[in-house]
């Protein structure tokens, strides 16, 4: 007996690892290759063309490591800046802490900006911060795009207009993990110098690569930064990139050709379609959480997240037994609430190769969860109010019409 | 660009071919084998053995047969019967036609009992023909246990009784191809000859097995049968049987080891537990139509299919147009009308490897749908009218208790 | 522990099924789909076009019959042939056998012309038969093309001179089961009026196809044709193709994407190449068979054959036992010697996606098999003979020069 | 055109990536899950029990990191040494160089031992140096159990010897990647404290898992180690083996049941059977080079590797044509010379779950490619030699005796 059988498709609606296409997992379903025959540079070569795209960019310079999110956030780190460095990083939920932890680790010097959970990245703490440090002490700033753990999406583009008023220097690092294929992101309009994303999430692959951009600027820092590096060293993928054999160590083949499934996918609905998917997704999850009589853990609508919804649950409700409960009841795999939300939220992954009715399907579920578990929920109301929302909205299928 | 790519899963609802497990198609991602090997001999005796639980026979020979249902079908007759044999046969939606007119076309004499699409077999007729029946001219009934055109699931007990009553000595042949494994079917208990399903429906694999099961009297029945057959004969596998190579001609590899898995998944649930499960999606289903204020086709309780669920919609309504916009728009795959209700019907496939909320997620998807086209749906009424009734009803996954 | 384990590939070397593409592997690796959608029909009708090609035909009409090469036989012959009609057949193997039983339990009134074991049909007695048939008693010439038991390829060409000769109106039904697209086949050309292949040869599928291509002539006879049948009857295709909806039953989804990869893959190499890259592997093979000191079952240089090599053992060995112990020790499947050659030959298939250096690791596998079980063999020595001829002789690959 | 297509599968002979079994590739073809769900933790708990094992240890703990084994080189390093501490390092080849490489970039102390390349690591420097460290000012042994670039295997029993003889308590540090699973490796026998390998390699997987094995004496030491490390922390391992939920950061689901399958092929045809398997190929492929007449770089036989092997070729020649016209004449991957020996060697990789006749069809490969670059060769030659040890040591196939 396997461990996860049960009749019928996992619901998978954590915020990722995300539903794979079937197109991915055919184009994984290979055996290895030699990756120094000629055929994997070929591809190699077009699959980094055709990511910066997915970073909107035309200047940056992708890396795709075999590694995971934690990883990408390390190599960002490593590559642009040294030991002892000042950088104002944002603590706003569980991930961004990790971060924060690593960032610590690595022995930055680390002003931490904090916000109550369910809230965004403070920038008036970083308006003043970067209006007094006239001698540029501030090397980078680390944000967050959208904090999974409490469904959070930050202003990418206010953060660089503060940057720019103050004319300031500092590097930009963003964590893109849970934003990047998903949610309007910008790198080359908004200044990015190192932006990150996991292969997990948006770009519904399983977890294996750690797809980090560099600007034209973090690459020249990455000459001089002295954090002590090798795996995650760009430069050993630079000197591979111009002897045109990329690799300094074996790639997953099988990653690499998921990928361009992947973003053959992603290219032949549009970006930008994609974007407006994940918006219709994530307004309709909120809708049906209104309508449940339930909170947001966003506690404004300018940070809602269109990847992950975390919802608060009444203090006399364990979040905890919801997401056991659709797990052991419904095939329903939903997010826990992490760290200081332990207990009061769980969260809605709206992310991903997803369409309508794999979200209505699951909200139908979470009516019924929270009625097995005696919160007094109408069944059919969040489903109606979604629905009312998405049917005026969904777009014909293009490859179909 | 391929024609069927859309985003998320596709909502496959037609009573089939239905959805295939993961485990399933992870059992067929194989290369092929030599069949005169020993392993799949082995293989082979296992499930034939194993095959035979799915129709409830101890007693009875199944048949693995590289083909349809339509194949099955001409199977199960040319073996049992040969040409002016009388035979009755129920009327009652387009796949009973179907077999019918291929009852017909073998040149069988056939005693064509109609029923109203919607209804089910008259047995009544059946009655007062086996009571004229004295000297036995008829050879064979032929019935469809689950018309999957209507939504109409036959009673076979009742036939088998009133064979009994009459003492009558025709062969009982049933087409359960959307029936077994998933609604009670009892072969010994019913005294059925022959029954027959395809692989494509409540097995959950590919098209391209038909399951054929003889009973003893249908087995001596093949012997003296004259209607002309070669590749449907049952001599030949029964000559390979006996040899223990099994196999009169090459068979799929892939389906063989697909069927493996199909059949561990059933008895990993438990056959009675999957049958309760289609049970309790069906009256879920049904529970939603009478919410929207809308007509089941199937005219009475008792006939109703817990396999797919046939929709009436009203005069002014295209049936055609529902499936096609849930195809186009929500990526749902729904069952068109066929023949007689053509236009007047849609179908809800609630067959196979399938789940509540995957169920609750067509069912917000139609109500969409039926809003789109101008019925004046509620929406989330239907789907709290299923919720409501599979929230008390779902039981835990036992695997994950 | 699963009886069909070993370290490392199966080294497949049956003459069918044969070794599966990783490319068609990938392609089948699906869930279903609703095959009443417009995507199933727009591909069938692209796959339609495209296996014309494979048959060397622009006006035959190709069918996709979920069944085996034994109902793709049944097809040909009940579609274009009365009860009673006289035909004549060559029996000159196994394969050839089986046929014509199947004909004479259609009913058909078999004229068969038989050669012995190893030699190609004798069209000599063809010749004065039809010479003798004034009056055009003789409905049809069946025909295997490759006779898949001893290694025999008739000639194709001969039999329409004949024909042409005599000005004889017989159809001309051709088993192509074993050469289509892998030894040269004219269709059109040649004027063959029904020909047949199945999935699991040199289109390199799974099992479950019968592919059958009818000439208009052959169209023309169906019309008439008195043989009973119902699954096997092109009617119904030819009044669904005309609907422009396709398929009068269940289509196998994955087999139709499967086979649309194999075609892709025929074309990109390019069939003339394919049908070289056969003629180069039987003749190493023959090479390797020669150098062993042992006998091609075939008898003369004119018939051997270019996808299967039958190799006769000297009277002290038991081709049976090399059979198994291929299997048994070395992982290697070979066929075995069928009816009168049991016993006396195994089979060495060398059909399908397969390249020089898998049929090198067959052949040295065979040379030590021969050894272990005492023929006095010198290792290396057919193995050497193959490769002189090989290295001479293979091509570049056209995607990697 | 896909520029991986060629007619038939690809020989792949590098020493890794490496031919991935059908088994695991079916284990793999599946959707992402929660990793936080009850099901991933408990296969963890199991995995890490069962893959101690193919370490030969009891005592030690492993780490599964989603990384390559440049990146698991970096995990064993960092956690247990300092910057500026002592090792004695041992260059060989290439990846031994690579290593070092790291080493110094991390800011060791590296003392490096060099070997002509084809020579085994110089234990005669080795013990004089542990003798002349009376303060233990070497904190750690670095070797490469088998160089891959020259295919040189180092005696790691003569290692802890001397550490024993000479009561050093110096770390053992070893680079196992292409020789666990696959040579003989005892990590509790031969006190090794850290080794390594990667997914890719023996266990016959996708690149993507580094797996590392700590003793309890560098569990002990990474508590002080005091390199900067985050993403290759064990720390972290730690804390959540603890909690038992075991995944500091997302796992690769697919890789993990991937892992099992390879696992349960590998425990169910027997490690020392395995370990026997590579031996056999080894020397099969040793006799071929020797048939030849051609040098193995490899200059003495203690030091041969099982599972590469580096051939020489004479100066007229250039080992990277060699390596070309494989994969674009016979679609046969071997390995390119590195650094020192680029164009004087090529390289054979017998490694990975693989059989005589794939070795077997590759040698005939290379006879061909020799004369075609105008090596006086004679076909036949090397693989009558590999051959004939083969027909006399190969076992039955246990699951089919």
């Amino acid at each position: 007996m396997d461990y996860t059988n049960a009749p019928g498709r996992n619901h998978l609606f954590v915020p990722g690892p995300v539903n794979i296409p079937e197109q991915v997992l055919r184009a994984m379903n290979r055996n290895n290759e030699d990756y120094r025959s000629p055929a994997i540079p070929a591809m190699t070569k077009n699959l980094l063309e055709d990511v910066k795209k997915i970073f909107k960019t035309t200047s940056g310079t992708p890396f795709l490591i075999p590694t995971t999110g934690t990883g990408a956030w390390e190599s960002a780190l490593t590559n642009t800046l040294s030991p002892g460095d000042r950088i104002i990083s944002f603590l706003i939920g569980q991930f961004s802490l990790l971060w924060i932890d690593q960032q610590q680790r690595l022995n930055f010097d680390v002003d931490v900006v904090e916000s109550e959970w369910g809230r965004g990245a403070n920038l008036d703490i970083l308006a003043s911060k970067l209006a007094a440090d006239r001698n540029h002490s501030i090397k980078a700033i680390c944000i967050v795009h959208n904090e999974t753990a409490t469904g959070v999406t930050n202003n990418l583009s206010a953060v660089r207009k503060l940057l720019d008023d103050y004319n300031h220097p500092a590097l930009f690092l963003v964590d893109g993990v849970s934003s990047i294929c998903a949610l309007d992101f910008r790198m080359d309009e908004w200044g990015v110098d190192v932006a990150l994303t996991g292969s997990q999430k948006a770009l519904s692959l399983p977890t294996g690569l750690g797809i980090v951009c560099a600007s034209p600027k973090a690459i020249e820092a990455s000459k001089t930064a002295k954090s002590v590096r090798v795996f995650f060293d760009w430069k050993d993928y630079l000197k591979f990139y111009k002897m045109g054999t990329y690799w300094p160590y074996t790639p997953s083949i099988q990653l690499l050709y998921g990928l361009r499934a992947a973003l053959d996918l992603l290219f032949e609905e549009g970006l930008d379609n994609v974007i407006a998917r994940h918006s219709r997704l994530g307004k309709a999850t909120r809708l049906a959480v209104e309508a449940w009589g339930l909170k947001n853990c966003t506690q404004r609508e300018e940070w809602v997240s269109n990847t992950v919804t975390a919802v608060v649950v009444p203090p006399y409700i364990d979040s905890a037994e919801v997401v056991r409960r659709a797990w052991k009841r419904y095939n329903l795999s939903l997010g826990l609430g992490l760290n200081k939300v332990a207990g009061k939220v769980f969260r809605i992954g709206h992310l991903g190769h997803l369409n309508e009715l794999q979200l209505l399907g699951c909200l139908s579920g979470v009516e019924m969860i929270l009625k097995d578990i005696g919160y007094p929920v109408k069944l059919g109301s969040g489903v109606a109010a979604a629905a009312a929302y998405l049917q005026n909205n969904i777009p014909m299928i293009p490859s179909r019409i």
